[in-house]
This record gives C-alpha cells, sequence and structure tokens, in this order.
C-alpha cells in the first residue's frame, strides 16, 4: 500500500537532518508546494535562522498556520528501534525524529490547504504560513523577528494555529488557548567568607537567605482562574561554599523561575521578589531574563471553530488547557491575534523514538481543513 | 651578630622542607639533642607518618611538649618576598615556612628543656616530647596513633602544653585552655525531578527542605559557658540542581559544621538534628564526620604554672581562650590530661610571607622554662 499524500509529505520532511537552527530545504519543499497554489513567498534568514512567510490573499480576516522545520538532536542513536531520520511505520505509528514535533503537523497543514483551495478557490481573507527553524532553540531569530517584520509594515495576523503537538491520548483531546508567562530570577547573595572556627568574623549569606527564600517558595502568587492554573515559583539551581567544610560561603548563587498566568504580569513579580529580600535586609544581586508574558484565547471564532471541526472529526469536544512549557504561540498572540495550538500527542517528543499515529495525521488534516472552512 | 641558641634550631627546622607528611630530617635534629640529655628515643611509624617519643624519667607526673615538624605548602613562591625554605631575619622577625607554625616553637621546646635540665638535673617526674609529622594533614596517623600506643601500654601523660601559635598580638597575650569539638554533616535531601512547568508532577527537595534548613540555622544550641562560646552550627556547602532554568531538581545535597560546646556532646546534636529533619517530614540521608570532642582544662597544676610563667615573663596574665580551630591538643586531652596551647602569634600561619618575631621565640622559651620550674 503506497502512502497517502500527508504520510508522504511527512516521510520528506523527517528524512532531512534538520536540527535546530538547520532547515535542510524543508522550507523549500513547502514553497514548491505553496506556490502551486497561488502563495507569495518570503524567505526571511536572520543570522543563523532560515524563516518562510508565505501568503495567499491580501484580504482580512487573515488566519495563518505556524510551525517549525527544526528537531532537537536524535539523541543516543543506539536506543532508537530505527534510525531517526529514516521515517518507519511500524504498527500504524510513524517513527522519526520530528514525526510529532512537529513534522507531522507541518504535512497536515500543507495538504488541508491543498484540499481547502481545491474546495473554495474563491475563499474570503487570507491564508498564511510562519515557519521558523528555531524553534527548538535559543528562539531569537525564527518567529519572534518574523513577528517583528509583519508588525513593522503593519501586517495584521487576526487567527493562528499554532501545529505544536498539544494532545495527550489521541488527537485533538487537548487544545492550547493560552499558555502562561515565564520569568527567570538570578540572585547572588552577599556575605562574608571566614572559617567555621570564627562565625563572628563571618557572615553566612546561606543562613540570611533561607527565611527569605522559604517565604518565596511558601508564596502563594495568585489562585489562577478559570483557564490557568496557580501562578508557580521553583528554585532550579543553587549553590553555595568552596567544598571545604571548615568555609562559610561568602556568596550563595540561586536561580528560579517563574510560570505565572493572566492575574499577574511580570512586574508584579519582580516588585513582591524584591520587597521578600529586601524586607530580609538582604545584601543581593538579581538579574531577570524574561520569557515570555501569558496569553489568553478564551473566545472568538478561531475557538470555536476549532472546537467544532474537533468534534466533527472526534465527536468529541477537546479540552482548553494553558498548561506545558512555552511555545511561539506568544510571539504571535502578543500582536492580538487570537492562537490556538492544535497538533498530535506530544508523548514521546524530545525522546528516543519519537513517533505520532498514521490515522491521526490522517485526522488532524481533516481538523486543519474544517477550521480552514469555518474561519474563511 | 651570631644566632642565639634558639633562632639557630629555628633556622635549622625551617631550612627542611617538611611539607605534610614529610619530617625532612628535624625530628633526627631534634633526637640528637634529647639524647645528650639522657632522653629514650621511640621513633613511630605509621603508614606514611613518622613520629617521635622521647621521654626522660620514668616516674610521675609525666609532662609532655607536644607539637609537629610538618608544614603546609609554601603556596605561590613570587608572593614570598624571601624564598619560603630560606630562614631569613628581616627588622627583628624570622621569615620562612613554618616559622609561626611552628617549627620557632619546637626550637623553643629543645633549648627550654636544655636549660631546665642543666640547673635541675634532679628534677622530679618525667618530660616527654609527643612530635607527629601530619598535624596539618588528615591527623590520622600521628598524635591519635601515638597516644592509642600509649595507651596500650598505660603511659599516662598528666600534663600537656601544645606548641601551637595561640597569641595574637604578643607572645602568650593568649593561651587555648581548651578547644569546641567539632562535627561535621552530609544530608542529601530527595525529592522529584521535573519540569518547572508541571510542578504538580515533580517535589522540589530545595522549597521542602528551606524551612527546616532556616530552623537549624536559627536554633540556639546553647549559651556556652564561662570557657566556651555558644555552639555554633554553619552550612559549608550546598548545592542543587541541573544548571537548565526549567528543570525542578530531584536532590538538594547540604553540609553543615558544628563546633559544639562541653554543654553538648556529639550525639546530643546528632539527636537535635535529625528531630528537626524529621519534624518537617523530610525524605534524606545524612551521613555524620566526627571530628572531635570539647575538652577544657579550666583548673590544676598546669594552668596554674603556665598563668604564672606568663606573668612573670611579661607582667600580665594571658587571657583564657577556647576559640579557633581544632588542634592535635583534642587527641591528649581525651586521655584525661590537663592540656594547655601556647605559642607564638598567628597572624601570619598558613599565609604567604609567614613570619615570627626574634623576640617572642626568646620569650617562649623563658616561658617554657618557667613552666618546667614550676611542674618539676
Amino acid at each position: 500500500m503506497s502512502d497517502s499524500p500527508v504520510i508522504a509529505l511527512a516521510k520528506d520532511f523527517i528524512s532531512r537532518i534538520s536540527v535546530t537552527p538547520e532547515d535542510a530545504g524543508c522550507q523549500d519543499v513547502m514553497i514548491a508546494r505553496l506556490e502551486k497554489l497561488g502563495f507569495k513567498i518570503e524567505t526571511m534568514v536572520f543570522e543563523d535562522t532560515t524563516n518562510l512567510w508565505a501568503r495567499r490573499g491580501t484580504e482580512a480576516p487573515l488566519f495563518v498556520f505556524a510551525g517549525h522545520t527544526d528537531v532537537v538532536p536524535a539523541g543516543p542513536s543506539d536506543l532508537w528501534h530505527t534510525p531517526p531520520f529514516e521515517p518507519t511505520i511500524i504498527d500504524g505509528y510513524l517513527h522519526g525524529r520530528g514525526a510529532a514535533d512537529m513534522k507531522g503537523s507541518l504535512a497536515c497543514i500543507v495538504v488541508a490547504i491543498e484540499r481547502f483551495l481545491a474546495d473554495n478557490p474563491d475563499h474570503k481573507g487570507s491564508i498564511a504560513l510562519l515557519i521558523t527553524s528555531d524553534e527548538e532553540g535559543p528562539f531569537i531569530n525564527g518567529t519572534t523577528r518574523v513577528i517583528d517584520t509583519l508588525e513593522a509594515r503593519n501586517e495584521k495576523i487576526d487567527m493562528c494555529i499554532v501545529g505544536e503537538p498539544s494532545s495527550t491520548h489521541a488527537v485533538g483531546d487537548v487544545v492550547k488557548n493560552g499558555r502562561r508567562g515565564s520569568i527567570t530570577g538570578d540572585v547572588t547573595l552577599k556575605g562574608t567568607q571566614g572559617h567555621v572556627a570564627y562565625p563572628h568574623l563571618a557572615d553566612n549569606p546561606v543562613h540570611r537567605a533561607m527565611p527569605a527564600l522559604a517565604e518565596l517558595a511558601a508564596t502563594t502568587w495568585d489562585n489562577g482562574n478559570a483557564y490557568f492554573p496557580p501562578t508557580s515559583f521553583q528554585i532550579a539551581n543553587l549553590h553555595a561554599g568552596t567544598g571545604a567544610s571548615n568555609v562559610i560561603p561568602g556568596e550563595f548563587h540561586v536561580q528560579f523561575n517563574f510560570r505565572f498566568s493572566t492575574e499577574l504580569t511580570a512586574d508584579d513579580i519582580k516588585r513582591k521578589v524584591h520587597s521578600v529580600l529586601d524586607a530580609h535586609g538582604l545584601d543581593y544581586d538579581l538579574k531577570w531574563t524574561f520569557s515570555g508574558h501569558p496569553f489568553l484565547t478564551d473566545h472568538g471564532t478561531l475557538l470555536e471553530a476549532v472546537v467544532d471541526a474537533i468534534e466533527e472529526v472526534n465527536h468529541k469536544k477537546p479540552e482548553l488547557l494553558t498548561t506545558g512549557g512555552t511555545s511561539d504561540g506568544r510571539f504571535i498572540a502578543r500582536t492580538g491575534a487570537q492562537v490556538i495550538e492544535l497538533g498530535p500527542c506530544n508523548a514521546t517528543i524530545h525522546k528516543v523514538n519519537e513517533c505520532v499515529k498514521v490515522a491521526d495525521l490522517e485526522k488532524l488534516t481533516d481538523m486543519y481543513q474544517k477550521v480552514l472552512e469555518k474561519v474563511l
């Protein structure tokens, strides 16, 4: 039995070794298909990253599929049952690095657009694709810079589906209609180093800081809301000491991360952390690294279309969640666009023996096509 | 001007490169001098360490001078103003590694004994020297094993002066009449590693443990007593985290050290630490390393003799302290002997440009000689 159009295209993508920031020709394959459909192609190269902006039509509303051609490294190849860059179907599952995250989705997107346009050549609005090759890396030369470019020329995205693997047990059981914000603090707490035999001549920054850190860890930052779990504070790394058991450390390094809901802003968090550290009379340097605002698409045309499309295919509504890590959706949502993440199951992503159910890719193609029919 | 007997002998010792556990012939120099005085010599070799036990007389009371011939490494030689193993007198100070810790004291001991015996050939009791070459190292094959040997044959030390540099500004301004105990705990606190985006699937051992550690740091272990400062708890080292800002650590390593007074025992401390960790419901492994019981010589013949001898030389009584690091005195005190540490100023010990005041070594010789006259 020969492969369906979706599976054949997914295999083509997987066979290209596009570890971040490499694209390895994936975007050229997409471009060849999209040009035949009348898309206007723009390749945007920023530093080491190749991005694709392809648009068909000039009218509003502008509906976008967003995704990435890059994949994480394969990891230890001897733990793979199949070669990671040789797409292989076993027992109804397509195996290979990127099968689920997210070369499978890219194939579904292209085929869904082809089918939609075959039936609806004169649809309203516009369709575009925003494809990057740095989503798995430092995400500084990818989606965020394409968005900067579009905003600078006032090209406005109304709705966007990100093809990231959002599902848990079956494709479409979960869509992500928002994501928490993320911000990291690196604090160096200062004391005075000394010999443990002379504690009065030293000032142990660990002892000084622990009550403050315990207070931060015990704080209820918010209670979340209908769409977001409560804001979470986690100490990810800490270190103090010279290694010797008789030396009181002079510095104490702590790195913590917040995943925060729409109930708080990054500035709220910064203010509160500083007030706790200051209230404990600590001497410290604190450096913040901001990774993204929270976003939420809790109503609107796109959300309704996605929910209805999934229900038509699955005979079951999806669950709407905002849990999990950050995604490029945050860069698109900041323009005011409605953003939903819908893709295959994520159980094997970033692991060895990454795979996706062949039948799920067919269903996902149907879902994408139905969304296009509903919104355009 | 030619060197005095004390300075000439101190220079001989300093010129020998006896970095722990090397003795470099220092003990042979001592043996040659002591044999002439009628001492019976026993060289006790344990593993890499050469120890000297030299005794004159068989009667009680047995008075001992204890010390070490080994020194810490010189450190960066370009920071020394004089070559570290070429003893050099500049402006009244004898420079060289070991000048203060404690080759100067060894010279004072030998010369004080020579002078005492010249005047008092028929003194009562016995004099001995307990000299090791591993005091600056792991202290496992030195004083502690000599003491084991003496105890096994029921050879009982009544009084001991340890020649460690006890003084602060002038020789004899401070004697150490005891030392705190020392015990170290290495605890591994256990949690469950996970992604910061899914805190409900992880269990951060840092968050769990901080209130317990803060409680330990805030605890008043005792209030000390007339001779001891309060028991002190210090976190010396801690570490958690993979280095990544998005991973909740699965383990948290903390090393802490107690310096404890005679108001507490090591078992008291262990019990209390376990009770705090248990009360906080922590899952942990705790390994203890015991370095020494506290000891105190707060009365008796030796203390009176030392105080009087110092007052005769300095026209001022010494201060009695139990502060500072551990010393080999702890191994001798555990036999029930009276133990006092009396030696030169410690400002430069273990540093580059270690030095000792020439005049202080002459005074220290007088003090040692006067103590011998008072106790034997």
